[in-house]
């Protein structure tokens, strides 16, 4: 007998079934009836989500060990003994409001894709693995993608453990002890895996809005985030000629204005953003006296990253001239972008239009647990759309026919990656 | 005996020991020693400071009546008791953060003229009187001016003491009447002043500026407050390509910078300010969903003030059409301004001059119980220099030399107009 491996497909009922299990911990609904998932790293619900994940695993055969950060990973052995695992997997932690694809998807399309190989009985030469990281959204702890951070050795365990929740002040190593996941495998990891691949939700509206169904993930943006603390001089409205103002809110408009510009003007994958603004004192009739705000720049390319840096600190140093006020810069984070494997990112290419999707070569504006796993393997990444390009919202949604194109690719992947083992051969 | 009235002068050492005295009730000691007052209107402090006024009153010998909404008025009777009297006046509340001139030096240097015709035995034909009104801030009770505006008719007493209080919801009538100053005088009162004039520091920075004493205030600047929610499409910082954000953080700043050139290109007196400005979310990585602003516009001339608003208008349709926002406008605010009587401003421009100060003509930026008398009765105001431009700010300050220039020039206003008697004749 033989199994003709490219026609395998996944059971699309059975993966949203698991999704819509996961997400029912820490569930959160909204206003419209939106299922939503408030699972937050390290929590009673992050505990009953991995609790839940790990039942699965085990259901389905994996040997599961959990390392000294949390980090979960169970494997599916291989044929041969001597080769490293292909790995899938992604996280099972949210945001306070968010949804039930954003990294679950990565984790039990996993699963999926397991499942089907155990299915149809199909070996493979390389162990097959499926992975959960500790705390990627940052949302409790920072910094993000900690627990694939030090799985790939790029932060000390130690560090880590020490690190503070943002919400309560409690220790990380502490709130691993307390629910269960301080694991006695040693992180880092003793060896990298054979490769990485994770599926995840776009959480941007592109492949929406070009009516592509899958993203092929050529890396992740690089990012530079500054606070600028704008101070001028607070006036009455009234009573103060504009001629005589000091003015930071104007200030803070410009640059508002003027990063957009840059943006603009630069093309390909730059982005700008100003997310937040505070003005002080706040008040109708009064030039403020202060105002800051944050200025977030994205490109995938670092040359062209420190390019538009430089223009909106000119663009800074010009306005403080001009209007008189001061302006102090604070770097909030900066990332350097991340490239994944050529090869890795033609065979998702290929693969999916192999399956016959239309397909999109496209960076990841968001951090991703496969950025870190490209310091020490091929990764590629697998993007689905995201309805209204949402996510980090309870609102967050993904078809179910956009969720199998994005499993079925995976899975077709990793048989790529993992080289099957034809029972009759 | 006759008296040279043009040589008159008042004694700054008596008005700034009052307004020494009077700022010690609710004084406030900023951090490095500045002595700012926060008196709020109908306070324990508002009471204290009314009786000590009402102290200084009697011991000059005026007769003093409390009207139903609080205003007091101190009358020094005049020779021909057909006339109507000359009024000085101000108010002496402040808001939290105040300084001790804004208002009180009205009152206090109405005062001090009195004490100065006392001292020098000068008999005038009108009366002239001495008035503080309720609550002109509207830091505690909205609307600001309204003991002043119940004055002339302009709100309904049983609306006004139906004002709630913004910090603790008390009633301005019930307030009143705890504090002892629900008085038997009827308001509106029952027939107008012959003229009315008030001292005030300037609150700005123009005086300053030009090294000028004393300002001649033609009118107060028409009042345009508008409060805008732009609602745009929350999305997340990196996943989001440029061309596809519906942003109201940056239409907000356009519009910023728009009502700047607006006023700009228009020149003259005209000015606008972007005062309050708050995102939402407001978080670094998240284009916000929504904005809100306020724009405050103001001019001396009506139809400049309504050509303002219609370019603001536009620029909000503009912008709105452009970036794919809804831009909702809800007024918060709108006075049209207010002339002064022409020959009151020409007198005391003549006056200032005659005692040898610099002088320029100016409106004023913020609202004065005077904009109310001049609904009834012929007005002008006298501006002295604020140091900085600061007021509402403990900070605020002006010196003894300006105080005095001020009030020499109340002083010789105010005798030209309730016509000296001289006791010789």
């Amino acid at each position: 007998m033989t199994i003709d491996h490219g026609a395998l497909r996944v059971d699309i009922d059975r993966l949203v079934g698991r999704l819509d299990a996961l997400g029912e911990i820490g569930a959160v609904l909204g206003p419209e009836g939106e299922r939503g998932c408030a699972r937050l790293a390290l929590t009673d619900d992050d505990r009953l989500g991995r609790d839940l994940v790990i039942g699965w695993m085990r259901d389905l055969g994996l040997s599961v060990t959990i390392d000294a950060v949390g980090n979960v990973v169970g494997v599916r052995s291989g044929e041969d003994p001597s080769l490293a695992p292909v790995m899938m997997g992604s996280h099972i932690d949210t945001v306070r409001t968010g949804g039930r694809f954003d990294g679950n998807l990565g984790v039990l399309g996993g699963l999926e894709v397991v499942e089907t190989l155990e299915q149809h009985g199909l070996r493979t030469q390389h162990p097959v693995a499926v992975a959960y990281f500790t705390n990627e959204e940052g949302a409790r702890f920072q910094p993000d993608m900690l627990g694939s951070l030090v799985y790939v050795g790029g932060m000390a365990l130690e560090e880590a453990l020490d690190v503070r929740a943002a919400d309560d002040g409690a220790r990380l190593g502490d709130e691993l002890a307390r629910i269960g996941y301080a694991g006695p495998t040693p992180c880092p990891a003793a060896g990298a895996p054979h490769a990485f691949v994770e599926l995840h939700i776009e959480q941007g509206p592109v492949l929406e809005d070009e009516g592509i169904t899958i993203g092929v993930v050529t890396g992740v943006q690089g990012i530079s985030w500054t606070e600028l603390t704008i101070t001028g001089r607070s006036a009455h409205a009234g009573t103060t000629p504009m001629r005589l103002r000091v003015d930071p809110g104007y200030v803070a408009a410009e640059i508002t204005a003027g990063v957009r510009a840059i943006a603009r003007q630069m093309g390909g994958s730059q982005v700008a953003t100003v997310g937040r603004c505070e003005f002080s004192p706040n008040l109708v009739n009064v030039v403020p006296a202060k105002v800051t705000m944050t200025v977030d720049l994205r490109n995938t390319d670092e040359h062209l990253l420190q390019q538009a840096e430089r223009r909106f600190e000119h663009l800074c140093e010009t306005l403080a001239a001009d209007e008189g006020v001061t302006v102090e810069r604070r770097t909030l984070a900066r990332f350097e972008p991340v490239e994944f494997d050529e090869r890795m990112v033609d065979l998702v290419h290929a693969t999916a239009t192999r399956l016959g999707h239309s397909t999109l070569r496209m960076p990841s504006g968001a951090g991703h647990d496969a950025q870190m796993l490209a310091r020490v393997c091929p990764t590629s990444m697998v993007f689905v759309p995201s309805v209204n390009g949402l996510s980090h919202n309870i609102a967050e949604f993904t078809g179910a026919a956009d969720l199998q194109a994005g499993a079925d690719v995976l899975l077709q992947v990793v048989l790529e990656l993992a080289r099957p083992v034809d029972p009759a051969v």
